[in-house]
């Protein structure tokens, strides 16, 4: 049987030992795991930059995977911890919305809190439940343990505002959730909803200060040098892009801006 | 039969090629070896860091792990290369303190000078023996050679001066050494040491110019915003805390600084 | 059979999605694949730091390793994607000259263009080959697929600049290709190289603006302090030193810059 992949992305860093930490909690309780790790860089307590790139890395991992979110500004408070069973794996973090993306693209069949003191260490800190709760749960699901096993269903699972899409009589309004390097717009419409808008050739919208026609493609190369072109990118989101320009500074927004997509 | 896992704490970085190095040669003598990084950003030449970050994460790894540590200004002169047997597994490294603080922790039970050259690579530079010593000693320490099997057994390994806990007649006095991103003091003081001192309610301390009486909790929220407390970090040491603030900057003290204990 | 070992050298840096889509695409196809970082702190599109960091590292990983290098600036253009069979393991990636020194370290048997599309993902992006070509074709060679199966066999792969060495009636002229934290200046002139030239016991040479005669001894330690020393590398390439000084500095030069040497 090939082993489980449990990856961890947190906003932890590399030098400090809390990482390493989950690592041999993860190994004492599964020893054949697989860790891999997509990202210890999210910004402090940015749950919406951790929800991006988890939800991003998440769709090319084997389907039977765990991934594991710690970016929790809420530690020790009432916040509930999750898992959510998806048609992308299994995610397991705080109930604050950095799983929410990924609960998006994914498709979430069911949500648990998880609240089974059995499969937590037997000290739970106040301060770092991705030891003590996150990392060995995620450990006991890669064994025998099952999603169900960790406590009761849930339906309310947060939603945060960053991954609501607000539609209008008109319009659709998004908000984008990250800027790349090269000052690419992510929004947060995700594949599905792009379905739903259905594919017209060209999109009329809202973004910053300008209200633009810009041309729908498959790839940035399909418009002329420094023309705006909106496509679907390869982490499932909805981009607005500037051929070989940067969009961000040209429509002066950031994480966080709003984006108002007119129906045809 | 689990796979073996082997940690790495280094100075080296992420950019050079020399921690890829080790691996290389770990996965060419054990191919099976599970390995995973503590931190490859110890300040360069930094032992007390190394030794603490080492000391921090190991407690919570598989109990027959080998963890490999690489802070290591005197590579080339005659500090010996040593291993540690513990109750949290096996240590490898240079003789110069960075191991001491796991020893502490783990609780040594023999200490063996490596100068077996059949277990490391045919040709041992002068300048990384990362590399060219302990990586192979790791991998050869997961399969079937011994502790014993590396060299003598010695009674003397370095006990470096951050690592001492200096008993006056009424007081204790122990060393900063580690201020985390919070401005927490973790001090020198083991778990087993407080037990020593007692479990008081409170501790009267010298830190920096200031002379006060702390509370002795088990978390900082059990004290009042702002109030000083300490308590046992879930690293395994005593630290001086602020509530919500930072004591570092209260307290104008660094990792190295002294901090004196009034008996009760 | 002991698992394969995937390595991966890039210039993507540990923030974004990118290297763990990467990871996830791997594991897809090869589950019990073993994934080593290399480095993904390569300066972006920096093609001779990325060849001489892969070259350096990968001759200490088993034989039968297949190494990844995506520093990729020409992705999207008619850069061809190239597979390299070498006695250090098979070398995947752009053949722009990122893999280049590995081949001359290593030693190459044979080169492939890969153009089999079964070997990479269903719909290949313009724009992250790492992802949809080299991370997937890597991940099959970790298993059935041999290196004849990703496409004809070529002669003519790109050798860069920078992996040339000129010969001169009466000098070699190297290149710089990395100064390392010490200031030690690594040059494109390979151990096999330096068995051509012999092994003489001092070389002349013109670095920067100054031409010296220098010792060539087998560690840095052979000549006083502040002397220059010629030696070989631990990463098999010839490097000009300055003991306990800084190479770089006292002869202000960088990657890049010519060094010749004369002939006996």
């Amino acid at each position: 049987m090939a082993r489980s992949v449990i990856t961890l992305t947190t906003d932890f860093g590399l030098r400090d030992p809390y990482l390493s930490e989950m690592k041999g909690v993860i190994l004492n309780i599964c020893p054949d795991a697989t860790i891999v790790d997509i990202s210890h860089q999210i910004e402090k307590f940015d749950i919406r930059m951790g929800a991006y790139i988890l939800a991003s890395a998440t769709q090319y991992f084997p389907r039977n995977s765990i991934h594991v979110a710690v970016v929790d500004p809420g530690v020790g408070t009432k916040r509930r911890a999750i898992c959510l069973e998806t048609h992308h794996g299994l995610f397991v973090g705080p109930d604050n919305g950095v799983l929410s993306l990924a609960a998006e693209a994914g498709g979430v069949e069911r949500a648990y809190e998880i609240n089974n003191r059995k499969l937590m260490l037997p000290k739970v800190s106040n301060t770092f439940h991705g030891r003590d709760i996150f990392a060995p749960v995620a450990a006991h699901l890669a064994g025998e343990t099952s999603p169900s096993d960790v406590g009761p269903e849930i339906k309310d699972m947060l939603i945060p505002e960053f991954a609501k899409v607000i539609k209008e009589k008109n319009a659709i309004v998004a908000e984008v959730i990250y800027t790349d390097d090269f000052g690419n717009l992510v929004t947060n419409i995700s594949r599905k909803e792009v379905d739903a808008i259905g594919r017209s050739k060209t999109l009329t919208l809202e973004v910053g200060d300008s209200r633009l026609t810009v041309d729908f493609r498959k790839t940035y190369g399909e418009v002329k040098a420094m023309k705006p072109v909106a496509l679907l990118g390869s982490h499932g989101f909805l981009e607005i892009s500037i051929n070989q320009g940067n969009a961000a500074k040209e429509f002066r927004v950031k994480s966080g801006s709003k984006v108002r997509f007119f129906r045809p």
